[in-house]
């Protein structure tokens, strides 16, 4: 594969590595993803996250096997190990699909970073000078193999010199957006204030968010999502405050086998994580040892919540959504 | 003053001591509150907490110091700083104000534990066999000098034999229902669940919610209220999923000064406390240095989205709260 280097990772004489995610933003350490064992479990310790980002990846990584020349059954045989990985993002699925049929993982790594761009643009004519914009989770760079979905539109609208302010909800119980998504507004300059996930509604009372942009994991047909655990509580208050709610996401995060938002697996993750904080310092627990926990990594938005979706090929409002526009976009795929 | 023992407080031999609340669940430290400083630290950092117990424990250490037959100039000196502790809870004021108008600390604590138990016993009566009742902070026997707010409802319907269930947002920033609440339902036996705060919209959405109790910091004479930051969150959330949400709090809450919730004053804490976490096992930080962050302790929960308040005194339903019954209380006094 040709040689590329994004935030999140790099190709370099055929070699993989990602950023361990885990580690931001204190330390930042480069993993080689050598093995089909190292890749799974950077995938599900979440050291390598994000829906577009784990489905580049594992086509980057099964592209690699490919090319090393892996017998077909050992193929197969790491290629069901990986999509078995993580069960909500379907993106992963999607691509693990695609290096199957034949299509190549340099051609999937390339594509995604163009879908980035062509959300960040399609979505930057959504925002206005002076919005303050709310975001849940990370959904840039470190979570594509490009500028990022939702974060994209923010970014791109921020490079058109549009004076813009993000609220990050720190996004419990793994803090990727007290972590990652501050780190990355950081690094690009663009205001930011971090809340805590239960914050949010306030902000809305008291008429300080304009917009809100969230990333998803997976789109059923009918235009339901799900997205990040806490993405339907922001979409509940954004309808109450009438605050515009848009999630932004490529075609590849598209479930063409959801009808709708009830039939997405939701991945229940370690009580642990509920129970305290995991990061560079290491983990610690506030919680009494052992207290019972409720860990899922998602919920689902249905499409009612939804003001419009941002995808690469174009913006789709509820109205749209409803009226079937996600199943024609396949049809004519 | 006489002896006294609760989870929270301690008099004896006219000394007071405190439970340490920053170190539970882990450690259980007493402190002595031996003179002005250590109580307006104690307070300030949230060693001693919950809107009743800081007021309870402020008219204990005043009339132990006019037992002590302190100058009168140096008693409202001492008042005043302690007054100016924290500015959200007008327990404290109240209580306060009590004192200096000659009433005995003593009374004041043996009130709280009675209001306690008259709370416990009227919102109980809204609890039924079988309930899974949401709650946000600590409102139990550490925010009390008695059974709690919110969470005596919820033991005394337990004590009654009702088979509840209790799900506990871990209230960022300071974890008070995952430090606290917690801890306190495991000591008396009460199924319990622990969540994140941006969890409980996506409980509601699955029907897993029956009903919400929560405690409140100051009540405006129109029904509006002030808790800890995501009470208004979860009213709205309340709202929509059609879920009654009750307000328990005994009439020290009660603000004459304030009309409505906008004249309640927030207190806003040290961006530290969102950048990370603290607790026994010390501070950690996990967001970028100096990232800019936002920490408003509290927020107002508007009374159009209370389906009823509890206090000590009875249940006022909205209708009531509407039509000024909180004022009418106020003037029968």
């Amino acid at each position: 594969m040709k040689n590329f280097e994004s935030l999140s990772l790099k190709l370099k004489n055929n070699r993989l590595h990602v950023i361990d995610q885990t580690r931001l933003p204190a330390d930042e350490v480069w993993l080689e993803i050598s093995d089909v064992d190292r890749l799974v479990e950077a995938i599900q310790s979440l050291r390598v996250r994000g829906a577009p980002l784990i489905g580049v990846v594992a086509a980057s990584f099964l592209e690699l096997e490919r090319e090393k020349g892996k017998s077909a059954s050992a193929f197969n045989e790491m290629a069901a190990r990986i999509r078995k990985s993580r069960p909500t993002a379907v993106n992963l699925m999607n691509a693990i699909d695609r290096v199957l049929r034949g299509e190549s993982g340099e051609d999937i790594l390339e594509e995604d970073v163009e879908l980035c761009n062509k959300m960040g643009a399609i979505g930057a004519e959504l925002i206005q000078d002076g919005d303050n914009i709310l975001t849940h989770c990370n959904t840039g760079s470190l979570a594509t193999a490009g500028s990022g979905t939702a974060l994209a539109a923010i970014k791109s609208a921020f490079a058109q010199g549009k004076k813009i302010h993000v609220f990050v909800d720190e996004t419990r119980p793994l803090l990727q957006g007290g972590r990652l998504t501050a780190w990355e507004l950081e690094r690009v300059g663009i205001p930011y204030t971090l809340i805590c996930d239960n914050m949010a509604g306030s902000l809305m009372q008291k008429g300080r968010i304009d917009k809100i942009f969230v990333g998803s994991d997976r789109i059923a047909l009918n235009g339901d999502f799900a997205n990040k655990i806490g993405t339907y509580s922001v979409a509940v208050l954004a309808l109450f405050h009438k605050i515009p709610f848009y999630p932004v996401a490529p075609l590849t995060t598209l479930d063409v086998k959801s009808q709708k938002g009830a039939e997405i697996e939701i991945e229940m993750r370690n009580p642990n994580e509920v129970r305290g904080a995991m990061g560079s310092f290491g983990t610690v627990t506030w919680a009494p040892k052992d207290s019972p926990a409720y860990n899922p990594s998602f919920d689902v938005t249905p499409v009612d919540l939804v003001t419009g979706l941002v995808m690469d090929c174009g913006y789709f409002s509820q109205q749209e959504l409803l009226k079937g526009c996600l199943q024609s976009l396949i049809s004519l795929k």
